[in-house]
């Protein structure tokens, strides 16, 4: 387990008429700020990654599909997979820390919606991108 | 058109990869802090509603469908409507002060999801509830 990575089961309540899916709240202990809000759609089969934020706490969930997401603390040496979906016993938010390298891939037949509640505004200056190709640590999808 | 509701077209931008989907960001003109960030999702046909917060200020998307949101400002006598999806030609923030009643339904096929950027935590004691047969003003869906 990577330092600082958490993983907490969210709830969802179902009726008949919907339902109402928790993601994130200010008194949750993981809480890390809040600078915007948005959500990324990856296809069926298709990674997006690497990147590594130096400032930027992520809090994500998957509203829509299925993810793998593959988190490296390059320093430390240490992989990390948590898989998490949009179906109740899936659904989980992952907190992922400001330095840790991450990837992400869509392992439903539909595609997948990732919500990220990012604690700081987006900055390109904040984040590194390397070639999905070339994982900072060895690593096989 | 009601006071304080603002509708705001919002990016989406697409590759094949997938896509990244703006939502909500602190340094918009529009935002209203954050509180707790949460999803409604409504079965095709149905209607939630109606409610109306004393503090929270809701800022709302729709991330998967389409839905017909209708607001009214009782104290006003006015009644809007917005429509607004997930399909990047209806993709928008709907800002709705605190005070407005609301109901929402969804008119897509499949299931509609409303993103919810709340600005407080949600509080039992600051929504208050009437019947969806009993609109605070004469409304017919």
């Amino acid at each position: 387990m990577i330092k600082g990575v958490t993983v907490t089961p969210l709830k969802q309540i179902h009726d008949a008429r919907g339902a109402v899916f928790h993601m994130v709240r200010t008194d949750a202990p993981h809480f890390a700020g809040f600078g915007e809000m948005y959500f990324s759609v990856v296809n069926p089969g298709v990674t997006k990654g690497w990147k590594r934020h130096s400032e930027m706490v992520m809090s994500l969930c998957a509203v829509q599909g299925r993810v793998k997401l593959v988190l490296m603390d390059e320093a430390a040496g240490v992989t990390q997979e948590v898989i998490f979906g949009a179906a109740e016993a899936d659904y989980k938010l992952v907190t992922v820390p400001a330095g840790i390298w991450t990837a992400f891939s869509c392992i439903s037949s539909e595609p997948a919606m990732l919500a990220n509640c990012a604690s700081i505004l987006h900055r390109p200056d904040e984040a590194e991108n390397v070639d999905l190709e070339k994982p900072p640590l060895s690593y096989a999808w």
